[in-house]
């Protein structure tokens, strides 16, 4: 089965959607309309705004697979006698000048106001906290307060693109956190990458906030940027691409697990990709019992006696893992396999090496934008269940569990708080449904529930 | 004159409000609340909520001096009868959670909504950025966003109250920024003092920022991280402490010189205090044309030759004012000068010193929350004009200053940009008012126009 409807957006992509104003004579419309709907491109909305018996406005939506196909499109439309008079890039145009904004939650309209906001009413509620430092959580929104901290080093498919080339990603994740469960997202980029003065930089601002969401951070500098704030902070600090995807991807898999009848304990699993995400998945499912777990990375299979192109942490994935200590290519990794996990790059894996697997296996090929294997491919070749990245989305863990762990006060996220997370996933997501709907904010408050429960039990 | 008009929150500070909620028999009820009328509390608004022949329900907020008195007066009621039923600090009641929330501008209600703002759409955004570095400015919000920056060791009257205490100043200029001008400003507290380390972090944090403002940092601290910053950073760096002070103190003047008949060339000036906002002042004087000055510090007059207490700011003054080179104590200063300006602290200029001004004078004692002289003692001693912080506030410039440097796209704020915000709010005050007024947009509005212009002039 798969797990998404397929619409025109996905055929094309989210990027590229545009609107097209132009004026015709009528007896050319019908076909310079048929001439734009192709494979790169296609009308998903048309209206007319005037005409009369001899020439029309119309305007049109179009999604396209590329910018240069909708500039294609635009010179087929002229060709045909069309005359342009707007050309307008959705996608950029809904993000003019972000898409976030800081609000007073008061209204200063009068000098009273502006004095409970401002001097002199504000030094009452700066006194509260010198008298008691707790008054913070009560007098300030630090404790709503989470930093979304990038160096742009892993921007989604896109690698090392820089700090501001980042902003767009984290000012989404602000948005998602502020839309689905009321927390203040703060994007930070960074002009570094040297992982000591990224740890000292967020060490410094940290008092500004509840906690530290780390984001798009290539491996394995991520790893000990956060393991080392998360030791020196009393405020949780959590790396979304690994714990966020670790935690969807196990509740896909509770879920997988019972459509395919399999058991946990007797599943053995392939993952590619050992940067943050392939690291914290291998954790996650160790922590929920599945124990025959190969990793791939660019050098190979990882196994104990590796030499090439280890570090700290695949050298503790070799050895937590690998219990056959396997060293051969993707081929024997695929054989007989239950579970495969892709956080690596796109189209690497073929329809052979998912027809290897066990019966009735389970695929998730999650590279981004475009997965390891095409879903339709994979569920060609036998997949029992399939869900690329546009399913598995972190955007359904991280909300709930920033939100349970500022309100329940704890340290740390841990172990248990994860997978308290996934869980509450799992449960929530109706029929064959391997994961609920992103979209409800109910997901979100029952996911931060589990997430404070768990915490007041740790 | 003076400038503002006597109210109930004027007398007892805006910072002790609270909202008492009681019953009582109603034969007692005029006697106990007069009983809590007295010179410590007072009521503002009184309601009654429910009651019969016999007895009422009452609800009333009442101003106090403290929160001490506002106790007793608690007690006052009770041992008259009263049976208390609420008790709420309405000051902390309105920074519940903090005043400031990161909203996200467009609504998640779909999954085409969300793959607009996030995965895959933000990547269009991303890649526009790294193909243009400067569409950052059109698809992110870097270029409307403000970090407010502090150390907290110079907040308000309160000293070096630390990072976290420090917050609700920063929180309350982000609501200024909201709702005057529409600037998304992002409170910065920091667990560092060292000038050092400020700039490093605030350097790396900087790729987020539209402008940096420096806020309640201590002198001199304050002016090196601030020159260095400048220097180094490509947005403006701002310290509010110095400039946005400066600004409307220069405004004010403006008009005072204009109300009392003065020439500024012809005016002298006596300035107490040489910390952020001192050495400001004495720079925009200078810069507005009055070169008569001197300025008081700790360690007495600042004058060549001096050899305690310096430091390269206060060398730095005593080169550029003080033309008579006076090395006397305050009464010396003040005797026949005709502009008086206190950035010091409270209670230290005495009627006699007013007295022995020159003519007309013009005297503004701003020390928070207490003058250095009350405007009352000021006028009665001879002031012609006198204006206190209430009156003098930075909220005045801050917004519009920055609203024009963002739009303007300009790197660093420079003079001509401050005595043009300054001109801007001495001309649009109106009658014989030193300022405008704060509450209106239209101010702020003005003098961003006037920035904006200075900056394209530059």
């Amino acid at each position: 089965m798969s797990n998404h409807k397929k619409s025109l957006q996905e055929h094309f992509g989210a990027n590229h959607i545009y609107r097209v104003k132009f004026s015709s004579l009528r007896k050319n419309s019908a076909e310079i309309l048929s001439a734009i709907n192709t494979e790169q491109t296609s009308i998903s909305s048309l209206n007319t705004l005037e005409g009369d018996g001899e020439s029309a406005t119309l305007e049109l939506n179009l999604f396209a697979n590329s910018r240069q196909a909708a500039l294609a499109a635009l010179e087929t439309l002229k060709s045909g006698g069309a005359e342009i008079q707007e050309f307008t890039d959705l996608v950029e145009e809904s993000r003019l000048g972000g898409i976030i904004e800081v609000k007073s939650k008061k209204k200063i309209e009068s000098l009273t106001d502006l004095r409970m906001v401002y001097t002199p009413g504000v030094a009452a509620a700066c006194k509260a906290i010198v008298e008691s430092p707790e008054a913070v959580s009560r007098v300030t929104g630090i404790c709503s307060r989470v930093a979304i901290v990038s160096d742009g080093t892993a921007v989604l498919g896109l690698g090392d693109i820089g700090a501001q080339a980042s902003m767009p990603v984290m000012e989404g994740k602000a948005a998602i956190f502020s839309e689905f469960v009321g927390i203040s997202g703060v994007p930070i980029v960074l002009d570094t990458k040297k992982p000591d003065e990224i740890i000292e930089t967020v060490k410094h601002i940290s008092p500004s906030f509840g906690a530290i969401q780390l984001e798009d951070i290539a491996a394995p500098a991520c790893f000990e940027i956060e393991q080392e704030l998360d030791g020196m902070l009393d405020i949780p600090v959590f790396h979304d691409d690994q714990h966020a995807t670790a935690t969807v991807v196990l509740a896909a898999l509770i879920n997988a697990v019972k459509i395919t009848e399999k058991k946990p304990a007797d599943c053995s699993a392939i993952i590619i990709g050992a940067g943050a995400a392939g690291y914290a998945i291998t954790k996650i499912l160790l922590e929920y019992g599945i124990n025959n777990i190969v990793v791939y990375d660019a050098g190979g299979a990882i196994y104990r006696g590796r030499e090439e192109q280890m570090n700290p942490y695949t050298q503790e994935i070799a050895e937590l893992t690998n219990p056959n200590n396997i060293s051969g290519g993707l081929e024997e990794g695929f054989k007989g396999r239950d579970i495969f996990i892709g956080v690596a790059r796109p189209d690497i894996v073929s329809e052979d090496m998912v027809s290897s697997m066990a019966d009735k296996p389970i695929v998730f090929p999650l590279s981004n934008p475009k997965g390891e294997i095409s879903v339709e491919k994979a569920l060609e070749a036998g997949a029992a269940v399939c869900a690329d990245g546009r399913t598995i989305n972190n955007a359904l863990a991280f909300p709930g569990i920033f939100r349970g762990a500022l309100d329940s006060g704890i340290k740390s996220i841990n172990a248990g708080m994860k997978l308290a997370a996934a869980q509450s996933l799992a449960s929530q997501s109706e029929g064959n449904m391997l994961l609920p709907d992103m979209i409800d904010r109910n997901v979100h408050k029952k996911v931060a529930k589990a997430v404070f429960d768990a915490a007041a039990k740790s």
